[in-house]
């Protein structure tokens, strides 16, 4: 393709809404253009982008015998009521009248449409196993949308489901979308790590993510430095490095100090000396589900941590068996509970449930708030001054805690969430009577399995983990071009000749060349060549021509190989060759 | 594929909501599956034509120079606002609030989008000429959508729009497409015919539909035998096919006479012998917009016709600039205007405009309506007895009407529109202030046209052009699968062995092949073969492998040919080759 002869517009300088390199570079490179918030249109290259990762896609599902369909993306409201995910799924689901007064949603997820889809055909366990998945645009009515295709409205999904007789077919299924997955994203040629995961809202229990790594990764990971355990911190078990000394100290009275003004732990561990390590902090938080199906009044609940801890509230959400994690009181309710403000309280004599991390479990005499304004109490003991309801890991796991599958320890990492594969059982087939008969003859529920990608937040992330100062560096197998040609002078006849000599080569091994051929001086020509990001640059201008001394440079690294006119196809597919192969 | 492997469930029954043969077909071959009213879910079948129908257009488009694009499908309703069409679209544009309180819309059609995306990027007339393409689901609130994919409420189309610097240029863009779409719609091999169309509310003057014809089709197309002339029966001119007599008639005194009970055409040409040509009938009409822009109100207007003419709503909405046809007054509207009942009503006396179809200005002495319930008048004359406010051609054309462009006459046929070219003009780069510099400096609007292609209806009105009584008979070049095997004897190894060899060779050559492995009887495959319509079948039994004397079938036609195993390849192949060639 000529660039003359497409629609394509670099710029200079990012948006001022742009944060993060990928998001920058992907408006720079004319690859999207924002039409509102988180409403993205793709350019031409982009497209291109998409669509090479979407074969890659079909390429790995077809193989494993999914079958492709296509969903609407508008869903009536009877469906999502089934299973209770009309109100569940709060205000991200967006939710319409149409004209004749009938409620509708866009899509955000496809789990009751395709459970429906499939109950009507799957009758029998000779209709089973199946697995079915779309490539298909989604909506979710982000808030805040940002960092451009990584947190937008109107994004690209491929989303799968599998169904099967029972959990040992399911968990089959699961195993089949790992491998699919792992080798989607080895094609992509990029830098990843598969972690244990929460399930989210989605439902189901076993689950991973697939996390491309890159600095601005809204993820954080925790990675053994001795075995493949990897989880999202949301979810990884926190173990202390060291095991808790065991004190056989006496438990001594609790005594109530004035603490005038202190109002943090960090307040607290320098005015007294004592390491953050052992203090402990309550905090307050509200379920108005899960505690209590029935009573559907707030209910609050309190939770200690060492003061040098951070709350985990997917854990909490997890324990207590909610939907949604709980939300933090105000500082006016903590004081309605507690009988002082948040920065002095502490478990003893409160009246409602108390959650105690494990690290607060081994502690003796400690000290925490007195529920006074302006004092704390010492040598408080759990069991003799306050019962706990139940002990649990509720902290937020971190770097350098121990691996909880070996004697390692653990690493962080950020990363993009680019697939999550899930485990569901029968939590949709159960609600939506999506049953099968078994050979005995038992109507019995279909076992599911649900497995996404987020198809445009992931080409956002290979730039994210692929760029440089100079601009994109694009993982060979999605490039949108294979080869950029800088043709220097748009009238030399022997640039010309050559240029139709190689995109000839290139075409029979199914790569693909863009050509500038726009009147620009050479420096904006290279500048451009090195934002958009391609593969290999050929340099065709006067004084290579005349010296038959031609460049091919590879855009990662910059390499530099000197070329005849006679070798340059060579070249060109010889390099192409090499990162086809792997990353190189 | 093998359809023990895939996930496709045909029916013996129709839906009792499919009304043409194409949408019970639709639905008995598993090709969709309604989620609701005007939404479907593509099974995989489906999806294989509509992608091998989209690389037909993108082929085309591409070697063009049409560059693809994505849009998004929610759209800001302030770019909706900058052309006016927010309000203009009426209820068919689906509109929401989100959860920040923002009006979005669904897109029913892009040129907002696409403009705005335009202007951004075209600065100087270097710049130009553009042309801009999507294939893209789009949504249309149907009030009671039906046929299936004819006319639902979510469907795919591809939309292109072309940019220039003035009107000989979007008109050169305009020919491009029009032989663009003329090439597509003949590499499909259906049959189908390029007719003037009306604009809608798109705008702009010059267009073109490209019309399947079908039985079934919701247009009405009027032909010339004589020359390519093809119109709707929209916009077609109507001109008799004999000139009326020149009647050197004295006008007549006007007699009031008393009908009782007489009130429609027929019952008048009966009672008193006249033929319904020589009647006239008046309609009456309102328009709140184009008569007088400023005042907004409802405005009366009437409307001649001979008594055997129906009125042609497209040609008064053009005729008085509207956006939309405008709606026939109620009866109790009527008798405010007129004084009597519709049956009864005439021009004589009127207070509002009264539109005169070119029939009725040549006839003389005519009996009407005598705005008195009960009586009519005759010896009426236009001139004498009331004043025309315009004479137009206000009727619907027929077939047996003359052609406007020869001596030939019209013939009617029915067509589905799956293709439509606009030139628009600078409609909306004026209104969106989508301007360039010519090379002498001057901020000028943008020259545009807009193409649509509907991709999902294209794929069944294929169907309804192409089926017999026993199923789909798919054109060749958009068929699913290019073979449909029938291996009788799921266990024979000879089948199988021959299924491998000619799978392997049917790749070669880029066909597919379809197995039905499934254990059901040689009737019910034979039946579900049918159905699916694939181009050939091939039937693999015990018996005919026994004797060396397999078959191969057409599925258009029935032709059977007899091979033997070792020609089976080639048998198929060469037959394949045939309907690629051109539609057999």
């Amino acid at each position: 393709m000529k660039w003359s002869q497409t629609h394509l517009y670099t710029l200079k300088e990012a948006p001022s809404d742009a944060e993060i390199p990928s998001h920058k570079l992907l408006v720079r490179a004319g690859l999207v253009k924002k039409i509102g918030p988180g409403l993205y249109t793709y350019g031409n290259l982009a497209l291109r982008a998409l669509r090479k990762f979407e074969n890659i896609i079909r390429e790995e599902l077809d193989s494993r015998g999914c079958t492709e369909v296509l969903m609407p993306m508008v869903q009536p409201r009877e469906l999502w009521e089934e299973t209770n995910r009309w109100s569940e799924m709060g205000a991200g689901l967006l939710k319409f009248k149409n004209r004749n007064d009938h409620w509708f949603c866009l899509g955000a997820t496809h789990e009751e449409v395709i459970t429906d889809y499939a109950r009507s055909d799957i009758k029998s366990y000779r209709d089973l196993p199946k697995n079915l998945y779309q490539i298909q645009t989604k909506y979710r009515d982000e808030v805040r949308p940002r960092f451009g295709l990584m947190r937008g409205r109107e994004f690209i999904m491929k989303d799968a489901y599998s169904f099967d007789v029972d959990q040992a077919g399911a968990l089959k299924a699961y195993e089949s979308m790992y491998q699919a997955y792992k080798n989607i994203f080895t094609r992509l040629g990029v830098d990843f790590r598969i972690v244990k995961a929460d399930a989210g809202n989605i439902g189901g229990s076993q689950t991973h993510e697939f996390q491309l790594l890159a600095e601005a990764g809204e993820d954080h990971l925790l990675v053994s430095d001795q075995t493949d355990f990897a989880a999202n911190i949301e979810i990884c078990p926190a173990i202390d490095p060291e095991p808790p000394a065991q004190l056989n100290v006496q438990a001594q009275p609790v005594e109530k100090f004035a603490t005038p003004g202190l109002k943090t732990i960090t307040d607290l561990s320098k005015k007294f000396s004592i390491s953050e390590k052992e203090l402990v902090k309550t905090l307050f938080f509200s379920a108005n589900e899960g505690l209590d199906s029935k009573d559907k009044s707030l209910k609050a609940f309190a939770v200690l941590l060492r003061g040098s801890d951070e709350v985990n509230p997917v854990k909490l959400k997890n324990l207590l068996g909610m939907v949604n994690p709980p939300l933090m009181l105000t500082e006016e309710e903590v004081r309605e509970v507690s009988g002082a403000s948040p920065g002095s309280c502490g478990p003893v004599g409160l009246k409602i449930p108390v959650y105690v991390d494990h690290g607060v479990a081994s502690l003796k005499n400690f000290i925490c708030g007195a529920n006074e304004d302006g004092f704390h109490l010492k040598n408080v003991n759990m069991g003799r001054d306050f019962q706990a309801t139940k002990i649990a890991d509720l902290r937020m796991a971190r770097a350098g805690d121990k691996c909880p599958e070996s004697n390692g320890r653990l690493k962080s990492f950020r990363g993009i969430e680019v697939g999550h594969v899930f485990y569901l059982g029968t939590k949709y087939s159960q609600k939506m009577n999506a049953q099968y008969l078994t050979k005995e003859g038992q109507l019995t529920p279909i076992e599911m399995g649900c497995y996404g990608i987020g198809v445009s937040r992931t080409i956002q992330a290979c730039i994210e983990q692929n760029h440089d100062a100079d601009g994109i560096v694009w993982p060979a197998p999605i490039a949108p071009f294979d080869v950029h040609v800088c043709l220097l002078d748009t009238g030399d006849r022997r640039a010309l000749e050559l240029i139709q000599q190689l995109g000839a080569q290139l075409k029979a091994q199914c790569y693909e060349m863009f050509v500038d051929d726009r009147e620009e001086r050479p420096g904006v020509k290279f500048k451009d060549a090195d934002l958009l990001g391609f593969p290999v640059r050929v340099v065709l201008g006067k004084k290579g021509l005349d010296n038959n001394e031609l460049e091919v440079v590879e855009r990662r690294g910059k390499a530099v190989h000197k070329v005849k006119a006679e070798q340059l196809s060579a070249q060109v597919i010889s390099v192409l060759q090499k990162l086809r192969q792997g990353f190189a």
